[in-house]
């Protein structure tokens, strides 16, 4: 018994077409349609075959589709939603893969009709990659997928959206939105934005050349580079709509920050061996879970 | 022809033990004499058959050695070269592989006995490991090593510690100490910092459980791990020890995160898009460099 018998992915990136491949490979029988605004990515998708209908408009997409998974930047959703909603079917589940989810019941009230459920999701996984090229089967694997319905979403909703997503291989959790963006701000987002920001920094100081950042990378930086490829657009909108929870996470990395600066200026050792020795455990901890692998440089190159 | 024909390795944790595998594996004839402070390294260090000998003080290490690396936490320094000094072989070179420069030849200062030439050098590689068994041969290869010689030192050392690292699979860059510190507390020492301080800061948010920040890691997080899970008694030496040039770094990071943190709070889309957009040519000249694999995801897991 498949939770959803026909799906409708509406933008073909990273992750619309790794859900795309996964579903196909793990689902055998359900029907894809797919739709991007993009002329060139529709073509694509349509040449590697990653669905059994490419529609022109996302309102073409999701006729008929019992399930409505949103890949987009979630500064697109309100005008994606407001274009496909007359085209829902009635019963039909409305969901999504963005990295804040405050923001997805409150961008979309309103527009979604009566008879429809919005179960937002998140699937916490990716790469710095982005496009329909980029995607693969495997990519959910192992990983979390947090649901965050909001209150009054019918529960067999909610339980088909999480059968959705073990079947293509993902945990699922179920949480507050609230709690969920602040979560994600601590693991993700603002990793992501201290990324960004060194990486630019690293460009700008003028005492050093590009070439010099380039060359002595594996000190470190490059780690820093692999997030702060992904794509812009995305994390912009992440940011934009989850300001709050971003911003208080910011503060407590300021003041954190602050501290070892002071430490390292007076010269405070055991202020910094204290902290630094109590990350390894972390470390430990996330290699353990099965959320990294068990392997130095992360098995770079060997 | 051997650049050095007997060296010797005081300090056989990640690096040291890793030039003696890559020294037996690259220079057949090499007679390579190592100490360790701890003991256990060392029977560790002889089970692994790692030198010819394996020597229970650093001056009995370094008798007849024509070249002596120290690969020890730079705040060890003076004492350890205070102790091997008086059987440094005339004509010995004394090196390191410390990531902090301008301190070695300071700390040093009257140390060295004349006839020994003082050629510091930092190999960029590494992992996030420690100890004797995580070293490997391959460590160096196509990684840069940079020599930071005072002034006044003898040419041809400075050529024998080159052609020593170029036979290990290194490049090598001769400069300043000073341009060395601040080059790599950009590309090294404040990501590391970074790393440290941001593992620490997702340890203390209350709201969020531990469980919590291991499980949902792959959004970013793993990332900074890898690195925080560093040794901590050498990356507390390398702040204390490039103070000046981490601080100098560190208030620039701090502006641009503010700029950034700026951005967010006032809806600013257009400075975060710009901002991001610029990181994506950095990454890819990293990997046209081969300085990190051309893999999405570090090639993680797959």
């Amino acid at each position: 018994m498949l939770p959803f018998a026909r799906i409708a992915i509406i933008g073909m990136g990273l992750i619309g077409s790794s859900i795309a491949r996964a579903a196909r490979a793990r689902m055998h029988g359900v029907s894809i349609s797919a739709h991007d605004a993009s002329a060139d990515v529709r073509a694509r998708v349509l040449d590697l075959g990653l669905a059994d209908d490419v529609a022109d408009t996302s309102a073409a997409a999701v006729i008929d589709a019992e399930l409505v998974i949103l890949a987009v930047p979630l500064g697109a959703y309100a005008d994606v939603v407001q274009a496909l909603a007359a085209d829902l079917a009635p019963g039909a589940v409305l969901s999504d893969v963005g990295s804040a989810k405050r923001c997805v019941a409150a961008s979309l009230a309103g527009l979604v009709p009566p008879g429809v459920a919005l179960v937002p999701a998140h699937p916490v996984a990716g790469t710095e990659r982005s496009g329909p090229d980029a995607g693969f089967a495997t990519l959910f694997e192992g990983r979390w997928c947090i649901l965050t319905p909001p209150e009054g979403t019918p529960a067999a909703a909610v339980e088909r959206v999480s059968a959705f997503w073990t079947r293509l291989g993902s945990r699922v959790e179920v949480m507050d939105a609230a709690h969920h963006d602040l979560v994600l701000a601590v693991t993700s987002h603002v990793p992501h934005l201290i990324a960004y920001s060194i990486v630019g920094t690293a460009a700008d100081i003028e005492e050093v050349a590009a070439g010099e950042v380039i060359k002595y990378s594996a000190g470190g930086f490059r780690d820093f580079t692999r997030i702060a490829a992904s794509d812009p657009t995305m994390w912009r909108d992440v940011f934009l709509a989850n300001r709050d929870a971003v911003l208080e996470v910011l503060g407590r990395v300021g003041e954190d920050l602050a501290a070892l600066q002071r430490a390292i200026r007076w010269g405070d050792g055991e202020t910094l061996f204290r902290r630094f020795e109590s990350s390894r455990a972390t470390r430990r901890a996330i290699v353990e879970a099965g959320q990294d692998v068990d392997a130095p440089d992360f098995g770079r190159g060997r």
